[in-house]
């Protein structure tokens, strides 16, 4: 006999327990459910690509990271490292058969080669939805409310969402003669959350060789008391009013006429660092956990499929990350994971009744209750044993005299009350009660 | 400028537009709720692994098929080719941490560098579900039931499902002194549908060097009339009763208890190919198009994970083949694809409506109306085209008027009946009617 192979993962990637794995389906639905009670549709593509539609636009960091190999026909291929690239490939290879506005949601894994730390994965899942082809504020407007009503719907209402605006942020870094080096401040801006205001001034002050720049750029992103505050505050340093300080007080009061405007700040510090944001940019943080990062981001981009199709597609959108977001959930003790999706568990007591099982398993079948026999006659306590790990609140056990008689002995097994003799149909409302 | 990149899905792959990825979905859900309901619960692996893992026990066709590769860290890895393989390493990696008999389902892609032809692509969903750690006749049925209940679950009624036992088979081979060439002779009958009895006869002759054997097996594999008269009849040539033809009644009688045994045919002739099966094998065809193939296939296996582990792990499952019952549909005109999600569009036909309208979206969103207003306020027939390819049923409309009293116009978009000057409570009951 050849020598056993020892059955392990790959590092940095995991396997998913039951109970994991029905907590991330529970997640993965209600998230679903919400992006299309707002009218997105899904979508599906490859999850290898040619590697330079992936990698074109790429920095060095993610080509460091990303799985390419030449396949058995010698193309150059990469799994895909997010869900955007692919989503604007697609885009432009399918314009003629979309329609714009486009609105698509894809929830879907994704791979890079990072180093494995605590948190991060070389697999994991991304829930993007985007609404492409429009420019306006109700698109952006959209996207943020149904951030909110995501999350609401997995059980996280205690979040806020830092808003911001990156083109008032560029005029206002034009008008103090800072633009060349927006990328730069960008990046060092990113990092407040994570460095603190000082570090940020001096990092500042060394790439703009000014102080004085400086000190006005951590002005600017400091937040005042209330959104029209802030809006007053950041328009006057970026130069007065314009489309984009209209277009935040457009979704400010959007925002107000939902009734969901506690929710959101306007937060001039969030920048997305180098992402390709032109417009909104958006980060959400858990109020009870605000360490963990932010959960949900995105923003306003105005050229999505640029390098596949000359026709400037702009667009909005947001992401969220599972693994994080369940991190922290379970940190905050929010997570109630369940062992099954069964009502009741059928015990098999009787050798000879294994055929009278499927006849009472198929009576509240027909009713609607899950229900399963347990597949073999063992010991009780070991039939026990495991239909505990499933975590169904009902079991079922028929004696032969029962049997003949079509009636059963319904338990609770939480409480341990007993219902004796019931008839399948009494069982069924009892189960549905 | 650089270049525009051409963009394109690699040879074999498929992108999903909206349409037909909500049909996938739909499907995907509603075998995910039956596979619950029967007491399946889900797990996840990784899309990679260890080659050495994966190809171990595999013939040379699938060593070439596979998409494997070395990765930045110099591991020789491969994409997974079924579910099956990642499932028995699993099994073997967690045995400590799950209970048996364990009963998982798992829907998900998986890869294959096949020659690119009608029906057969390099990335395609499986829809697995087995139940491991027992050896019982409940287990066997179960399987045989939720096949047909997940089927019906997606509106694929007119089915047959074709029943065999390998033990039998065995044992008959044993007894006409052919066991020694079972392997091929598994392999000629599994084609008889392809090529006919003419066919199967011929080549079975050639295998075994004597028509008169060739004789007996085609005789053996030839149903009779009844699941009853066909077990008498196999029963007797493989050498009378036996621990397998038992498991066969008790089977037959389980399905007749459930009364489901219409749907079930003992077909002697089904073999499941050079498949690593040893109990029953089944497969399922559609009854309007049997030519298609059989969309759910299975059997019992001895020994599921025996490469990694000492342990002894028999099982029994199933598997959907999600594009070929696609194709099936379509053929059969059974496919219904819908364009969104939504209740219903407002449209938005007022610049200085815009906050407004999501004022009623948010009302309406309150009653669990699924609702999106329109991006951007364009001319209404290019709204309506939009919306269209979306296929909500209602519209609504608010003139600055309406928007005053809080009033508007909520129109069926099919019939083009129009409800005037509705308050948003009315519209949302006739939504939900």
């Amino acid at each position: 006999m050849a020598d056993l192979i020892q059955p392990k993962v790959l590092k940095g990637f995991r396997d998913f327990l039951p109970q994991d794995e029905i907590l991330r389906a529970d997640l993965q639905e209600k998230l679903t459910r919400t992006y299309r009670a707002y009218g997105f549709v899904p979508i599906d593509t490859p999850v290898l690509e040619y590697t330079e539609i992936l990698l074109r636009k790429s920095n060095g960091e993610t080509e460091k990271q990303v799985f390419r190999f030449e396949d058995n026909g010698g193309r150059d291929v990469a799994m895909r490292f997010d869900l955007t690239v692919p989503f604007a490939r697609y885009t432009a290879e399918h314009r003629e058969e979309l329609y714009f506005p486009f609105k698509r949601y894809h929830i879907a894994k994704v791979w890079r080669g990072e180093k494995p730390q605590a948190g991060r994965y070389r697999e994991f899942v991304q829930c993007d939805f985007d609404t492409v082809g429009s420019d306006s504020a109700t698109a952006d407007f959209e996207t943020l409310a149904l951030m909110k009503a995501a999350l609401k719907e997995i059980g996280v209402e205690k979040i806020t969402i830092h808003v911001n605006h990156r083109g008032i942020f560029n005029r206002f870094l034009e008008k103090i003669g800072a633009s060349e080096k927006s990328e730069d401040v960008l990046r060092i801006v990113d990092k407040i959350a994570k460095v603190g205001e000082d570090e940020v001034l001096k990092e500042l002050t060394e790439v703009l060789g000014s102080e004085n720049s400086a000190r006005q750029i951590t002005q600017y992103i400091k937040p005042k008391s209330s959104w029209d505050e802030t809006l007053t505050h950041i328009e006057s340093l970026a130069g007065g009013e314009s489309e984009d300080t209209k277009r935040m007080k457009d979704i400010h009061e959007m925002m107000k006429a939902s009734g969901i405007e506690e929710t959101y700040v306007l937060d001039p510090s969030i920048t997305r660092g180098l992402d390709y944001y032109t417009g909104v940019v958006y980060e959400t943080f858990l109020n009870d956990l605000p360490s963990i990062g932010s959960v949900c981001s995105g923003g306003r981009y105005d050229n999505l499929a640029g390098l596949y199709m000359k026709d400037k597609v702009p667009g909005v959108g947001a992401s969220i990350g599972l693994d994080r977001l369940i991190a922290g959930l379970n940190e905050l003790g929010l997570i109630n994971a369940k062992g099954s999706y069964l009502d009741a568990e059928i015990f098999n007591t009787e050798e000879s009744l294994a055929i009278h099982y499927q006849k009472v398993a198929g009576e509240l079948r027909q009713k609607d209750i899950s229900v399963e026999v347990f597949p073999d006659c063992i010991k009780m306590n070991r039939q026990y044993n495991v239909t505990e790990k499933k975590g169904m609140k009902w079991g079922i056990i028929i004696s032969k005299e029962q049997s003949d008689k079509n009636l059963l002995t319904l338990k609770n097994l939480k409480t341990r009350e007993q219902f004796i003799d019931l008839t399948v149909d009494e069982a069924a409302l009892k189960i549905k009660d």
